[in-house]
């Protein structure tokens, strides 16, 4: 049956696969070097509605459409939908799940609920509790500059290590049933606990999220007696180039030296050109990067063994607004694709 | 192994275990009728904070502490943590993540928040992905009032139909293994879709909340072949007197009339006297009678098998300042007592 191996690490013996991915990208992302991994790009990011967060709810399910359909599922066969989003009280989600009429767990781990959903998910699959269940993630730069930081119109300057909420979603379809060809499962899955190194700072998001990432990571090794040559690829998500540098002192401090295999999801999303400093960041971040570019190149064999790590920034206004540190969260799941060589 | 009937519920074939839980009350839900459930009751509402979120934050870890004790589990052996608040970015369930360090999945359902984490720790727990999940939720009426409705400064007046945040906080600790004597185990859930009625109006919660309660209490008797008489008790939480009504309604319409047995957390919480209107809501109004009242009168021999049911309103500032309707979400979950007669 299931093993559990660690305390915080799961390995998945029925292996859930991964049967339909969709990644959706704005107009800026869609510039930079991702494009040609999106399954849909926006050609204007309100997307035909009135508000931006209607345009982040109509990007969310584009995405989860799209994956359904690759998948050839249909959405009469999900079991669960499980997703999030960063704007107050999961709204961008829970429409979604009003929408396709569900039946609905929501969650939250700021921009780590990418890989936070397809744990759960995984769970519920490996386990016989479902037997299709859809994982999804968004965020949209709009509407998580003016709820976290500052009214667009401010035109506020942003310091070198301030990140770029990426205007994104990302899908995925989980099934008991392999799919045809090559197939991509889920294997393992370590959960992150959340760790505070006291930054108070919301344009130091990668330096609040770098000490979680590294635990999730060394956690992860440990338990799973595995290194980081294990891995064609980890990823991480979305710790920015800030980030990403301090994630690779931690973890060289630690005697586990990150290689050339690892690269992180906010430092991959824009080129230098596009003026975003440090990254890009959001949940549609590293969901738009995992269900994109990382499963296209799983299916086309480039990739045999990835690891995908989103992180997130447990950031309020309101704790902030008292003074308080923000803590960060990062999930890890294992994913792995065999037959159709 | 793990069965699953019909699409939206599941049976639990190794029957999780609830081996320790604990409620905390505010001031005026210790004055009501709750009372003498309750494991722990605060003074004063600021709990020796400064702030109201850090007062519930206090709140919520007390619950958890006391949950384990009497549990007779220790914190290192809790191999996850799931559990939500109201506050934005779950800003209070975040914290006490932070401070507890366990593996953490952070959830949001607004007030159907307790099932949604029963029903995850207890995937977790039957398909043997961990051996001791903890479950949480909780709210506070400072620090939810003046985020979705008025500052309390403001002293507006609340039409009959408006419920009281309740503060208040409940945990359970879910286990694979019996405890001594009496045992509850958790043996069915259905998880709920997301049900929009078209209500606007943040004073009318029952009504967006009843037509998904409806939903998931046909669909747990579909699917499981049941009726409201297999249970000792039926309890929703927390529609509130309105809300209430409104359900009873829409079921007897449905052919599944709602008898005695049946009642709702929201009516149950105060007295007539408290001036509460159509009664409590928040996260911690039915987290804390679930985890107060009825595990206790379970343990006392009272409740043999009871259908739990937390609802949740998907009201968001934003969406409301754009003309949104507020939807619905409710997830029911199976308790049995076993043994120790």
């Amino acid at each position: 049956m299931n093993n559990q191996r660690g305390k915080h690490s799961i390995v998945f013996s029925n292996r859930p696969n991964i049967v339909g991915a969709a990644a959706v990208g704005g107009v800026k992302e869609s510039q930079g070097p991702q494009k040609k991994w999106f399954d849909f790009t926006l050609e204007d990011d309100i997307f035909g509605e009135k508000t931006w967060e209607k345009a982040e709810g109509k990007m969310v399910k584009k995405a989860i459409d799209l994956a359904l359909s690759n998948g050839r599922v249909s959405e009469k066969q999900v079991d669960i939908l499980l997703g999030g989003d960063l704007i107050n009280q999961l709204m961008i989600a829970n429409y979604a799940a009003r929408d396709l009429q569900m039946p609905f767990l929501g969650l939250y781990g700021a921009c780590s609920t990418m890989t936070e959903s397809l744990i759960a998910g995984s769970v519920f699959i490996d386990g016989g509790y479902a037997s299709c269940a859809v994982c999804a993630a968004s965020s949209h730069y709009c509407t998580a500059e003016r709820q976290f930081r500052m009214p667009l119109e401010h035109g506020n300057q942003r310091p070198p290590s301030a990140q770029w909420t990426a205007t994104a979603a990302g899908s995925m379809v989980l099934s008991k049933d392999r799919a045809p060809g090559r197939n991509i499962c889920v294997t393992a899955a370590t959960i992150g606990r959340v760790l505070d190194p006291g930054i108070k700072d919301v344009n130091e998001m990668g330096a609040a999220m770098a000490p979680a990432a590294a635990d999730t990571l060394l956690t992860h090794f440990r338990d799973l007696g595995r290194s980081p040559e294990d891995y064609d690829v980890i990823l991480s998500g979305d710790l920015g180039h800030v980030g990403k540098k301090i994630l690779m002192d931690l973890m060289a401090k630690q005697g586990v030296p990150m290689a050339e295999n690892y690269n992180d999801c906010g430092a991959l999303m824009y080129d230098d050109s596009q003026d975003v400093h440090s990254g890009g960041s959001g949940c549609g971040c590293s969901a738009s990067i995992f269900a994109g570019r990382i499963i296209k190149e799983m299916r086309q064999g480039k990739i045999r063994r990835a690891l995908i790590m989103s992180t997130g920034a447990l950031l309020s206004t309101i704790s902030s607004g008292q003074g308080e540190t923000i803590p960060g969260i990062a999930h890890a799941v294992v994913l792995e694709a065999e037959g159709g060589e």
